[in-house]
Order: structure tokens, then C-alpha cells, then sequence
């Protein structure tokens, strides 16, 4: 574990200048406000290490698959997150020398990620190769208030010498994704314009054929002075930029507010956008930069009012679990449907596609309790307009007849991913699509979702478990064969407990749900059947014999759930045996070492018991934790917090805090060596879970939410903030005592450690503990 | 099954110009001596449907490995067999116009393969755009006498015109590999030379750095008059080329017999080659296409006295045996144990590397009966000098001391594959080449070679299997997990029983040889001891027990061994249950479709009962061949020569033949769509197989041959010729009667249906069956 950044509470800080850390830093440091968003890269040029990324949200292409030894079956394209137009850049030339930093002595360097406020600041005074030393500030926002807009202030001032400055503000279109398969470049220029302080470059993505203007206004201003510099466009093929000239003194400062905008073809007429975007940039510079870092704070402000959480005596948890509700934050709004959780969101370009089962097992739990309703409702209906797509997508793999398997991973609803034993065979995917509409009517009580969109989509998943299993007829049992189960460190392995029991568990949601839609809206159920050819009795009945007759792997000596039929075949090693020099798995041995190894990834027959904890008794659960706990080397982002919220059921404090500290500060810490990448966006939100269900003890259950909490020894207090159809409740926990408020007028009904107490704006809760 | 070529005993013939099977017929009337071949291509230009294949044998390119994403453990680099310098082109313009069957009306177009004498022969008359009618005729050879040289005569006349001809003999090295991972060029020019009739060009391999120099030289006649026509050369980067303008009338017939040579640095001094190849050329310049002809058709017939097969009253299958040993005699002729088998042979480029288990689980018992004994014994050391490069694979994954797992492809020795569920775990071929040692020495005799080379190499192998299976604490027994077996269509099995059983069965053998050579040469063992670091007591101690405690899946019901743990758990579907829409398989379904059927690729459980039939009664043998055969597709073309071999011992007569059908004309037929690709080489192997030991029934046995024939209804009488330790056995049945005659003057002592006999060139044998 790295201690690279300082602690703070609100802060991610980075003191002196490491350039072997930046690319880390890059992603840590990372800006987005659901829209747009980009990696900490620097303004001005630099020849250093870094991983150059701006990103759009929405704005894909479908990069040509490569692969080894193709398997019939694979996709033949998949959709990347693209790298866009770089907004950010203001080249800086000091009597003629390039600024670059890597060629600099650089006497100090500090970058500053506020959090409560929104913004990135980055401070640095430097020698260049000829002695020029100059003084640099820059503060950098994307805009949640005008979420299309960002806005820098970068200002410079020569310390020991006087002479031309040239700043050169500039939109450069002319990216390549790092990870792009052939080398190709994804983007071509549409059309350009410039104007004397600004212009926008518009580009079209091949294929997909999105298009994106990207503008660019500024004022310059002398020692907080306007000045009015006569400046000269300059264009290339993809490329706009202002080259701006002025002579200044020794010990004067320049400052360039560069405004920027990225309009989008999803959101905006293709043909219109070139004068919108001049329209938008007129508006946003005439605010100004001051008026707009403003309005930032106060957006945050208003965030950290849902979802604020704050941990007493503990500064490293508490910046961890900020810094995690920050990049949620800022990755996702929940204001668009057709968007969804990139596991690096705006921080990086790795793994294509968009959207995994994290978004379903991790996200949703995050934003039904921090945001408002409709958010978790566009993740559900994001599912549900792709469910045409899934359908497809299981035929191509042999299925019939209206079953469906959502992609492993995917942009618009087609597969992004080609390694057969993960595409074709991760299929527990489907449960956690089926979980989330559960959990979600669950925690809203929203039922009107199933008939409208919820049933539709269980009963295509119910049928394609239904056509999955087969009946082993030396078992006389129903089987699962050749499956990946959420431990991707096996494969192709039968009877996965945990994919075996979500199967079952969805088929058995899904008859419940075709009871209540029955009762409450019979119209729309036959209208549903008719539409989608539903044989009610026959797949019923079918569904109901595979409830009853699956397989589940067990062992009756140790009395645990098998994760796969030969799990107790392997050699029973633990995590603690593995020398140093063995981990991570994944970069020291062997893949087929791995698979034959009883080391497990992440979570797995766990994870069914975090589901579904309430159809299992708590030695049955312990038993478990206990036997697989030691086994999980939790090479995965998605693990600890899993283990931390069960640690915290079975009492396991001190693990439960070590659970949680490896997930909230995995990026700030690069726990895994793989933050340069970007960062873990989507086991953010287990970070949050592991707070709120872990220490919180938080559960629904009948409608009505209950909390068990604990505390880490090392916290003094923990409180957490979380709304709860239509009232926001404030949890406050300290040694003594927990203390629930809430803005609801109303009393809500709720359970304590087991007791049932309800609360209102009139009389908050005040229990000993 | 496609009837295309026609059937004949001694040739392949096409008849008629059909473009959308050049390829297949490219493939299938391939050349080669061993040392270099290729593909049927056109002498002159064609713009339709081609795959250019020129091959050097020996001569390769570690392309850089394509995968879409990266396992630990997979090799970087792998080796390409090159399309190397095409050295039969000769470009034709009529009056200007250039010759191209593709933009002609064909008239009649005929090509014909020789087996007898080994050349191909074309015809055809055709009329080209601007109405020129010409008639053209090619012979072509790749000399097995200099087996550095081929030649061709090309002879052209126009039918309906007269005037200027010009004819481009050429050398053209700018050609690429098809399946190029990033559509690099493997080649670079080192030199060129021409003079007035001919030139040579030297390339240099990149990174290898292997060069070859290929030559040429022409004489022209007109109407059998030779002619000495002034010619131009013509050079561009990588070709060379002589352009050769004449005056021709109508009726008048050109003749250009083009010699060249291909000389590699394998076998030369490379700053040498370009005066060499002059020299070689002038020789077989000199020597005349007629009496080259004349030696090619004298080597052949050699050839076929040692290992012709005659199948009377069955043209098809006297055809298909025919091609099959001539496509094998093609590839390898064990003169050089640098060489092994590749799996296309010089017929196409498809799957990098040359070396398969195939080499030693097929080719090996092929050229074990009609080659000299040398040319196995080099095959077996072709591995013995790979075995340092064996360590170090298994090393990267993760085993040690000397443990040594034998790359799955491989060229030099170095693994060349990359699919995980091969590369690390399709592990039984250490198994294979453990056989092949003990095939070798029990067919030869040759116990020398164990001392020698063999025990280094199966105690490496040993050593392999000791460390790859683990103790399974719940069976008290060893396990191995995660194997693919033969068949390819289950992959990451647990306790693959054909593996499990080599694995033992080479532990025993190696045990065995051990001791063999203790006694024989105890300061050799005790030298090989020191060296390997061998822990005798302790390692064997290992070995015996793993030997005793074994787990094999075995099913107690139906008494049958099961494929692997979990077999029973499928769906036991049936081969005749599939639609004719299903097949293949591996084209229709999806990856993991395919993994979860019972249906079997090729021969797993049936390939461990037919290498070790001895360890198991018949009925055994029974009972897993009635259950695995209707379960088996043969989507490989090693699988259906195995099942042949057993139907025959079992006396299901009908079906061996049939599957001895499929085996033999696989290519000729086009029966897996695939031979555009290249032949099938090294399964011709084990159509030899399926008729020496099916039908024939012979084995070795305590140093003695045995025969138990057995002729398919079709057929009237089959005889084949096989060497066994110095002495030529001819084999002659019939439906009355066996008749084994010899060269040798001892009396040869075997079994002929069990009973004891002996035979000698004073003696033959006549028994009635």
C-alpha cells in the first residue's frame, strides 16, 4: 500500500513532482460531472508519462474485434469508450521555449482535488532548461450547474526574467484511443470555425456516427487586469487553437480563463451545433470563471447534502469514503436514461463497453439510497430498452423462444466482450439484472414498475435459466454446466452455487412477480403474455420443477455451500501460505495455476449469501465466511466490500475495517498497481455499502428500513445520510449511542438493532447503544 | 461429400475450370520434396480466387502474438510457417494483353496430379477478352533427386492468332503470410542478380534471420526447335524478373522450361548463395527438364516400392490410400531431424508452428513401417533437443526441477500457441511423445536410443506429471484438474481419463527404463543421474505412488471410463439426434454450447484404449466404444482413423471402412470444408494406420509383428508393404487367403491371426484366412 497523496479530510493533495506516479495521479485527480469528464492531464504540452483522456458520455465505437482463435459466437465489434477532442490544452511558450515539465527543474509542485467544492487546482513554479523560472496556477472545474461546459484559469507569472509570452489555448480532435485494436483512429473533423478568442471544432466518430462540438472561448487578464491581446487562430486538419502574444514583466501574472463546451449529437441537432455551441460559450464566458467555480461549490454542496457520510476520528477512512461518494458523483447523475457506470467512468478508457453487472450489484444500492428515485429507475429502464438486444444476443448463442442474456458488458445492449469463458459463460449476470429490480421496488416500493417494465424483463431471464440447466439423469437433479461464476479465477466450471441460486431465486421471483401483476393489473399481464408469446402454464410449470429439483453442490462434513462441484478436489492451500512473490495472482502465475488453485477472486458463494442472507441461518453463513474468507486473494475491485459487510454482520469488526479501508482507498492507495488505468468507479459504490449495510447495518426488509451498527474501534462516530422513499434520514452512530434524524414530517417506522421505533422532523431518535 | 476430382488409382484429376474450388484444388494437388513445396498456383497471372503458397522448409517468423486479452503465461512471439519467394511465376501477354483465366472464357481447363511419377500436369484452352484463343500446357515438378530444385516446362500456342508473345519468367520474394497477425512482412531483400536468361534473389528472413536465395534460368524452344530469343531483365524491389518478347504465327507452340532453386542458409553458407544457386542452376539447367522428369518419376518409383498400399476392387479407396502416403512422402523424408511434420505440410500456411503431438502419435508409427529406421529415430531427437526449451515452458508456469512440458505447436521448441485451455492445459501431449519413445523401441528395437536420449526425456516428463496432479483430501486419491483432453470440445476438465492414464502409464514407463538402463549401462544412468539432478529414491518413490493412487472416473453402471468427472452430468444426446443444420459443430454453435453437449471431437477415451488395448479385455473396450462412438462427430481429422482401428478389432467391419472412407479422402472430398486451408497431412498418417492396423491388424508385440486382417465387403484384396527391423514385408489379402512375402533371407517369426509362423524371401507364407 502506497501513501502517496496527503490525508485530508476533504482534499486528495499531491506534494512534489513525481512523474513515474502521474499517470496514477492523472486518474485519481480525474474531473466528470456525468456529462463529460476527463483525466488530471496537465494544460499546458508535456512530453512526460501520462494517459491523455477526455470523455463524453454516451459516445462510443464499435472497434473491430481482435482475438487470438476466434470462437463462433463472439461479437464481431465492440463498443469502446472514446477518447474526445482535448479541451484542456494551453500550450505556454516563454521567449520561444516550450513549458514542459519534463524537461523542467521543477522547485515545487502541488495538485489539490477539493472535493466539498469541485474543483482541481494545480500549483507548480519550475526552471526551464534555459533558466526561465515561472510561477503556474491553474484550476480546472467541469461544470455540474452547466453540465456541457468546462472552465479553466491558468496563470502564469515569470519570476526572474521578462520578455514574449505566448499562451496557445487550443481544441485538439486529433486523439487515439490507447487501447484501439487496429491502431485506427476513431474520430473525423466534421467542420472547424475560429474567431479571434475561441472557436469550435466539430467531429464525427466513424461508424457510430456521433458528432461532438467542441468550443473554446477566453479572456486574458494581466495582474487581475483585462487586457485585450491581438491574437491569431491557428488550424490544422483536427485541430483549433489561438496563439495569444504579449510581452510581460519580470514578477507579472498572466491569467487565461479558457471556457470550454462539448456539445453532443445525442442531446443536440448535428447541423445546429456549431452556432449552439457559440451561443453556449458567449453565456458561460459572460458569467465568468469566478461566478461558475461558485456555482460548482454550491452544486457540491447540495450533493454532499444527500450523501454526505462522515467518520469521526479516522481522517484515512474518512477521505476514502469521500473520495468514493466524489467519483459517483461525478461519473453518474442519473439524469439520462441512455447512460449508465463505466467502471472507469470518466477516468480512463480501459475495458470497453460501459455498463457490467457492477451497475446492478454495486451501483444501484448506492444511488436508491443517495439519490433521488428516478436515478435507480433509468439503470432499471437502461436494462429494459436493451432487453430486445438481450434476446438477440441469447440466440446467437443457441437460445430460443424469448430467453435472454444481457451482455457481460456493453454500450448500447450489443456484447463488448470476446473471452468465451467470461461472454459465454459469466452468466450470473442475468440474476443481478433481476436482483436489482427486486431490490429496487424492495427499497421504493415502486410495484407499478413491474407491470410496466420489471416482468417483461424477468420473465425473458427465467427463461433463458430455464433453458440453461439440464436434468442430469445420474443426479435425478437439475444441473448447471460449463459456467464462470463471479471468482473469475475458475472457469467453465459446473454447478456454481451462487449462479445456480440466483437461477432458481430469479424463477421464483419472477412466478411471485407474475402473481402480483396478475392480481393488480390483469389487462396488462394478458397484454404482456400475448405480446412476448408467454406460455403461462407450461413455462410455469417448468420453472416450478427446476425450482424444485436443482443441484446445489454442498458438503455435509464441513457443511458449506461447494462455490463448484469439484471446489474440495483442489488442494487446500490459503491466502496465507502464498509467499509475497506470488501476488498478485493474476501477474505472477499462470493462468491454468490460477484456475486448479482454491484462491478465489472475489466473492462468490459469498456473494449469494449477501444476497440473499435472509434464506440462510447465521452459522450457515459463518461457516462459509470462515472456510472461504481464508481462500479470497480479493484481486478484484468488487471483493472487500462484499466480505466487510458480512464480516460486520458475524461481528467481525476489526475485519470488517480492514475490509473496508482496502476498498475505499484502493485508487488514493493504487492497492492493485492499476490506478494508472483509472479508477474502480463501480466498487465505489460497494465502498459505500460497506459503510452503510456493513457499519450501518442497514437493511429493507418488509418496507420498512432497519440499521444494526457497529463501529471500528478506530472511529469515534460515523454518520450517514440516506433517503428512503420520499424523507431523507440522517444516521448518526457513536460509541454511545445512534441517533436518526430525518426532514419527513411524517414518523417513519423503522427498525433499531431489532426493535421497531419510528421518527419524524417533530422527534428524532435517540437510543443508547 | 463432394465428388469434384475424379476417381483414379494413381492420379487427381480436375476436369473443368471451376474458380470457386481453386483453392481446395490448390491445396489438394500441392508439391513438395521435403525440403520445399507449395500450393497448385498458376503459372501465370490470376486475378480470381488464390492462396499463394510457396514454403522452405525449416524456415519460419516469430510473429508477434494476437490475442484480445492477454493470460500470464502465454508466449510473445510464436512461429509462422512463410509463404516464402514465389519461384513458379511466368507472366504471359498476348499481343499486349495479358493472360488470366479469370477474365477468360475457358474452353476446357484440366489439371492433374501423378502420384506415380510426381508431377502435375495442366491443360486448358481458353479465349481471352479481345477474343485470343490460346492453348496452354504445364508440368511441374519439386525434384526429390536435388531436392533444392524444381522445374517447369510451360508451353503456350495461339490457336486463332499470331504475333508478339512475351513471357515473364519470375522470382517475386514481395509476398505475404495471409494470416500475418499485424499484416507485417516477414521478408527483406539481401541481393539480386540477373543476366540474360535468369537470376537469383536473396531475402533474409527478419528477426530469424534465415536466408534463402532463389534462382531461376529458362531455355525457350519453338515447336521442340530450341530458340535463343534476346530477353530483358526486369528488377524491382524483392523481384526479378526476364522479360522474353517473341514473334509467334498461329498454330506454332512456345515451350519455356523454367529451372529454379531454392537455397537456404540452413544448409549453406549465406554470403555463398547467390554463387551457388548459379552454379545449381546451371547443373539442372544442364541435366534438361525430360531427364529431370525421368529422375522424379524413377524416385517415386522407390518411393512406392517401400510403402505403396493396393486396395483392389475399390477405386475411391485405392485412390485415397494413394494420396495420402504421397502427400506424407511430400512432406517429410527424415533426412534432416530438423524437420518435423507440419500439419499442412507445404499444401498452405494455416496454424503457426509445425509440430504437433500428431508427429508422435501418428507420423511416427507411419514412417516407423516404410522408412528407414533413422527417419524416426530423427523425429524422437528433433524433441530429445528441444527438452531444455521444454523445461523452460514448463518453468513459466509455475513448475520446477526439471519438470518439462513439451509446447502444444511449436517450431524450435518454443511454445507457438495461445489459447489458455490449450496452451497451459491440452497437456496429455508429454504423453505422446513419452510414447512415441516406447513405439519407437518396441517397433526398432533400438533399446540404445533409451539410454541414449530417451530416459533424459521421460524423467522430464515424469517429473511433469508428479508436480501437475494434486491430492484430493476428500477422494484419498491423486487428481489432476483442469485439463483439456483429445477432445477439444470440453476444456478446464477435471480428471480427463486418457490423461490421467498416460500420465500414469508414463510414470510406469519411465520406472521401467530406469531400470533397463541401470542394468545395461549403470555408468550412463548414473552420468544422466548427476546431470538432470535426479533424486532416484525419493522421485520414484513419488512416482510409484501416483501410480498406485490414481483416480480414474469410471462409471459403475454402464462399466465404461468416464471422459472426465463430470460427463454424466450432460444431456446424453446422440449424434443421430443432431440436425443436418447443426454440423459442424464447431460453425454452428456457440463456444460454450459446444463445452456443455456430450459431442466428442475427436477420439479421447477410445485414443487411451487404442494406445494401451493391451491393458484391457475386449469387452472393455466394447462397452466404451458402443457408448463414445454415436457421441463422437470427428470434427478432427485425426479422429476418424482411431475409431476405423477399433471398429475393426471389435469386427464391426461395415464401419471401419466407413470411417476409413472419411479418413482417407478428408481432402480430396473437401469434407470439412476446410481444404482451401492445406491438406490434413499429418491425419493421412492415420489413414495408413486405419488400413495397416485396422484392416491389416498388425501389431508389434514382444519384438514380433502380428497380423489379424480383415477386408471391407468393397473390397476384393489389399496388400501393403511394411520394413520391420531391416527386412521388407509384403502383405498380401484376400477374401481366401494372407500372403506375406519378404526380402529377407533369416526367417522372420510373427503371428498371423494369433498363430505363430515365420517367413523368409525362401518361404513365403500363403495361409487361408
Amino acid at each position: 500500500m502506497k501513501q502517496y497523496f496527503k490525508v485530508d479530510e476533504w482534499r486528495i493533495i499531491e506534494e512534489g513532482f513525481n512523474p513515474h506516479f502521474n499517470k496514477v495521479a492523472e486518474s485519481v485527480f480525474s474531473l466528470g460531472n456525468g456529462r463529460m469528464g476527463g483525466r488530471a492531464n496537465f494544460e499546458e504540452a508535456y512530453s512526460g508519462e501520462t494517459l491523455q483522456g477526455n470523455y463524453v458520455a454516451g459516445v462510443y465505437y464499435p472497434d473491430k474485434t481482435r482475438v487470438g482463435w476466434w470462437k463462433n459466437g463472439y461479437p464481431e465489434y465492440f463498443a469502446k469508450v472514446l477518447n474526445a477532442a482535448n479541451w484542456i490544452g494551453i500550450d505556454v511558450s516563454l521567449n520561444g521555449e516550450q513549458l514542459d515539465l519534463a524537461k523542467c527543474k521543477v522547485l515545487n509542485f502541488r495538485r489539490e482535488l477539493n472535493m466539498k467544492e469541485g474543483y482541481l487546482k494545480r500549483n507548480f513554479r519550475a526552471v526551464t532548461a534555459t533558466g526561465k523560472e515561472v510561477e503556474v496556477e491553474s484550476i480546472r472545474i467541469n461544470s455540474l450547474a452547466d453540465d456541457e461546459a468546462g472552465a479553466i484559469s491558468y496563470s502564469i507569472k515569470p519570476v526572474n526574467f521578462g520578455g514574449y509570452i505566448k499562451l496557445t489555448p487550443s481544441i485538439d480532435g486529433d486523439v487515439v484511443n490507447k487501447d484501439a485494436n487496429y491502431d485506427e483512429k476513431f474520430w473525423e473533423e466534421v467542420s472547424k470555425h475560429t474567431w479571434n478568442d475561441g472557436g469550435v471544432l466539430q467531429m464525427r466518430t466513424k461508424k457510430t456516427g456521433f458528432e461532438v462540438a467542441t468550443g473554446m472561448k477566453y479572456h486574458v487578464s494581466v495582474d487581475g487586469e483585462p487586457e485585450h491581446i491581438e491574437a491569431e487562430p491557428v488550424t490544422r486538419e483536427k485541430y483549433i487553437g489561438t496563439e495569444i502574444r504579449m510581452e510581460i514583466k519580470q514578477g507579472q501574472r498572466v491569467t487565461l480563463c479558457k471556457y470550454a463546451a462539448n456539445l453532443s449529437s445525442q442531446n443536440h441537432p448535428a447541423d445546429e451545433m456549431m452556432g449552439l455551441t457559440q451561443e453556449f460559450l458567449e453565456r458561460i464566458c459572460h458569467k465568468g470563471f469566478d461566478a461558475m467555480l461558485a456555482e460548482q461549490a454550491a452544486a457540491w454542496v447540495e450533493k454532499w447534502k444527500q450523501n454526505d457520510i462522515i467518520i469521526e476520528g479516522d481522517a484515512a477512512a474518512q477521505q476514502g469514503i469521500r473520495f468514493n461518494i466524489f467519483q459517483l458523483n461525478q461519473t453518474y447523475t442519473g439524469e439520462d436514461d441512455r447512460l449508465n457506470i463505466g467502471p472507469k467512468g470518466f477516468t480512463g478508457e480501459k475495458y470497453g463497453g460501459s455498463t457490467y453487472w457492477d451497475t446492478e450489484a454495486y451501483c444501484v444500492p448506492f444511488y436508491l439510497a443517495t439519490a433521488p428515485q428516478k436515478v435507480s429507475r433509468n439503470l432499471l429502464l437502461y436494462r429494459y430498452k436493451q432487453l430486445g438486444k438481450a434476446i438477440e444476443n441469447a440466440k446467437l448463442l443457441g437460445f430460443k423462444d424469448g430467453a435472454a442474456l444481457y451482455p457481460m458488458v456493453t454500450m448500447d445492449g450489443t456484447e463488448c466482450h470476446n473471452e468465451w469463458e467470461i461472454t459465454f459463460e459469466e452468466i450470473h449476470r442475468n440474476g443481478a439484472i433481476a436482483f436489482a429490480i427486486f431490490n429496487y421496488v424492495r427499497y421504493t416500493g415502486d410495484e407499478q414498475y413491474l407491470a410496466d417494465y420489471g416482468l417483461e424483463v424477468l420473465i425473458a431471464i427465467s427463461r433463458f435459466w430455464a433453458q440453461r440447466v439440464n436434468w442430469s439423469a445420474q443426479r435425478q437433479k437439475y444441473v448447471m454446466l460449463g459456467v464462470t461464476g463471479p471468482n473469475e479465477y475458475e472457469n467453465n466450471v459446473n454447478n456454481n452455487w451462487y449462479t445456480n441460486t440466483i437461477a432458481v431465486w430469479c424463477m421464483r421471483y419472477t412466478l411471485d412477480v407474475i402473481g402480483k401483476v396478475k392480481s393488480a393489473d390483469l389487462a396488462k399481464y394478458s397484454e404482456l403474455k400475448y405480446r412476448i408469446g408467454f406460455k403461462e402454464e407450461a413455462e410455469t410449470a417448468h420453472f416450478r420443477d427446476i425450482i424444485e429439483k436443482m443441484y446445489y453442490p454442498y458438503d455435509d462434513n464441513l457443511k458449506i455451500f461447494l462455490q463448484q462441484d469439484n471446489y474440495l478436489d483442489k488442494e487446500q492451500t490459503l491466502v496465507k501460505d502464498l509467499s509475497a512473490s506470488d501476488r498478485p495472482l493474476v501477474q505472477k502465475w499462470s493462468w491454468d495455476r490460477i484456475l486448479r488453485s482454491p484462491f478465489i477472486k472475489q466473492a462468490d458463494v459469498l456473494q449469494g449469501l449477501y444476497f440473499f442472507e435472509d434464506e440462510y441461518d447465521i452459522d450457515t453463513i459463518r461457516r462459509n465466511y470462515d472456510f472461504y474468507e481464508p481462500r479470497t486473494v480479493h484481486e478484484s475491485s468488487l471483493s472487500p466490500c462484499v466480505h466487510s459487510i458480512i464480516a460486520a454482520k458475524l461481528g467481525d469488526i476489526e475485519r470488517a475495517y480492514q475490509f473496508y479501508l482496502r476498498t475505499s482507498r484502493l485508487d488514493i492507495d493504487d492497492y492493485n498497481n492499476d490506478t494508472e488505468d483509472g479508477c474502480h468507479i463501480t466498487s465505489m459504490a460497494g465502498t459505500w455499502m460497506s459503510v452503510v449495510e456493513g457499519f450501518g447495518g442497514m437493511r429493507v426488509k418488509d418496507g420498512m428500513l432497519s440499521f444494526d451498527p457497529m463501529l471500528p474501534a478506530e472511529w469515534k462516530a460515523l454518520s450517514f445520510k440516506v433517503g428512503f422513499r420520499g424523507a431523507l434520514l440522517n444516521v448518526e452512530i457513536s460509541k454511545q449511542s445512534v441517533v436518526i434524524k430525518t426532514d419527513s414530517e411524517e414518523a417513519i417506522r423503522l427498525k433499531v438493532n431489532g426493535s421497531e421505533v419510528s421518527v419524524s422532523s417533530e422527534a428524532s431518535l435517540d437510543l443508547e447503544r
